[in-house]
């Protein structure tokens, strides 16, 4: 395949490792031709605003907006507002920075008068210049529970304010059993030339996607090649607590253990050259896979590692055009 | 009088106005013996923060964080916020500092949970280290609604938005006939040895507190002297649109006029020196009456026209004694 003509493709994005990768492939993809489906079983409530993290990051990312250290939140934000609000909330652990407080302002309020989360999403996107359709996994509230040795914690009790530090015991995606996709996202799967699964983590920001109903099924039922592109670097994440959170609810922190983790829905896996000895296994069990360095420090990376996705998703479909 | 010994002193207060007299008035006040009842008709929402600006204006200057230019909001905030909502709302026309939104998130998050505004003011007056009591006139609300030659205004839409351009025609304070006035509101005029009505615009700033059911009556019962500081300087406010509106409304933007507004409530007024030509006219209705330069643009003549204020009250109460 050319790097023209792919199609559309539809990826399902958490936050930091997708937006690593986003950066490199939104250039690759023509305007209109990408769907970014984002997990928002992260979404919480603090200080009365909905914030919705992968979204954010995002669309912050793909506006070439979002801050390139801290992985969140938008490049030279103050925390005038946080800093005051520490007045009369001592312990206001949840970092928001002023501009940052603005999107979640205007989610907040819309979402009050009744505009589903796409809708919103879709406002923000334009507002904020950003081509890709992005798309909220679902409307409706679905809320991972983390079920510590400490105790029943939100997602960001777990992650930002403990520190990922305590062990992780289960993970519920409550509300999933009852969630909609949202309008669009099944359409997307099903229209994709290709369909990327982000570096995320599986366990928080894609399971969550999977849990919601059709979303899974529509996967398995896509024509489309699914590329998984391995958040793993020698069983270790870049950053956050997957590695930690897959050992302790049985998944290896390796291309093989992801290939586990995803097996009903996965064609191929871009996984980096630190794990070059997991290819074998991988193609040994029918999962096309390639590897190259995956760290993406730079935009030269991110788009290295998009275009070997790309590459690779082009493989497997003519590999099944041969076959057919 | 003493300088000391004053008693308990109660001021209506409205925004701006009230606030220089209150930098001035509250050093002269033992801690604890300083109630200020603040207008709350003004209050709004935007973007889905609720916003009490005479509050947070009474507040701020209280805490010695208030603006000294603006008038409004906090020395040194920043609005990178608004310029942030601003890629989604392009026509966010009420302007909320960084730090100042602070205020509002967390106000609009306790309304919410059921706290009434009165305990919210409590909180964020000990989180900004304000010894005063500062009371909202009501824990219910009442609305200015401003009827113009251009339609039915908010008080904001008619004075920020609309920057007071049009002609008014009318004013209402919107749910004041179900009003109750917030705890201790009644106490503190019953208990007070001094009642100020703070130089604040009479139509809109202190014309609901006297709307709030009770309170005028409170006040005419009041064993206090009721004294008023005048908001005008030669037939002008120093802020606002006050006189505008007083003579739409048939009101004189004279010291006489204004003790024809406040009739039944007032027993004193402190008026500018470039309206002395009131004073006997003052007198001759049997309200008592002194001059002086009345423009507080520094904390020097704020503590002046503060200590006018309270000898005048001692006055009057001495010449009580006398007479009975």
């Amino acid at each position: 395949m050319s790097r023209r003509g792919h199609g559309k493709v539809t990826v399902l994005a958490g936050g930091v490792g997708a937006a690593r990768l986003l950066r490199g492939l939104a250039p690759l993809v023509p305007r209109g031709q990408l769907t970014i489906v984002v997990n928002t079983a992260d979404d919480d409530v603090f200080y009365g605003l909905h914030v919705s993290p992968d979204i954010d990051t995002v669309l912050y990312t793909l506006a070439g907006l979002s801050d390139p250290v801290r992985g969140w939140g938008l490049a030279g934000d103050t925390f005038h507002g946080l800093e005051a609000l520490r007045r009369y909330e001592h312990d206001a652990w949840f970092q928001l920075g002023d501009r940052d407080v603005a999107t979640h302002l205007f989610r907040t309020r819309l979402l009050r008068d009744g505009i589903p989360l796409s809708q919103v999403t879709a406002l923000q996107a334009r507002g904020l210049g950003v081509g890709a359709r992005v798309l909220p996994m679902s409307d409706d509230a679905v809320r991972t529970i983390v079920e510590t040795t400490g105790g029943r914690r939100s997602f960001q009790e777990y992650l930002v304010r403990d520190r990922a530090r305590e062990t992780v015991r289960s993970l519920t995606y409550a509300g999933s059993r009852g969630a909609q996709p949202a309008p669009g996202v099944l359409a997307a799967i099903e229209e994709a030339s290709l369909i990327v699964i982000a570096p995320s983590n599986p366990l928080v920001s894609i399971a969550p996607i999977l849990a919601v109903p059709g979303l899974r099924q529509g996967l398995r039922r896509a024509e489309a090649p699914v590329v998984a592109v391995s958040p793993l670097i020698g069983g270790r994440p870049v950053k956050g607590p997957a590695d930690k959170m897959m050992r302790a609810l049985g998944v290896a922190p390796t291309p093989s253990g992801l290939a586990d983790f995803y097996h009903d829905v996965l064609d191929a896996m871009v996984i980096d050259t630190a794990d070059r000895a997991h290819l074998a296994k991988l193609e040994g069990r029918g999962v096309a896979a390639t590897c190259l360095d995956t760290l993406m420090r730079s935009l030269g990376r991110s788009t290295a590692v998009a275009r070997a996705a790309l590459a690779l998703g082009a493989t497997v479909r003519e590999q099944r055009n041969l076959a057919s």
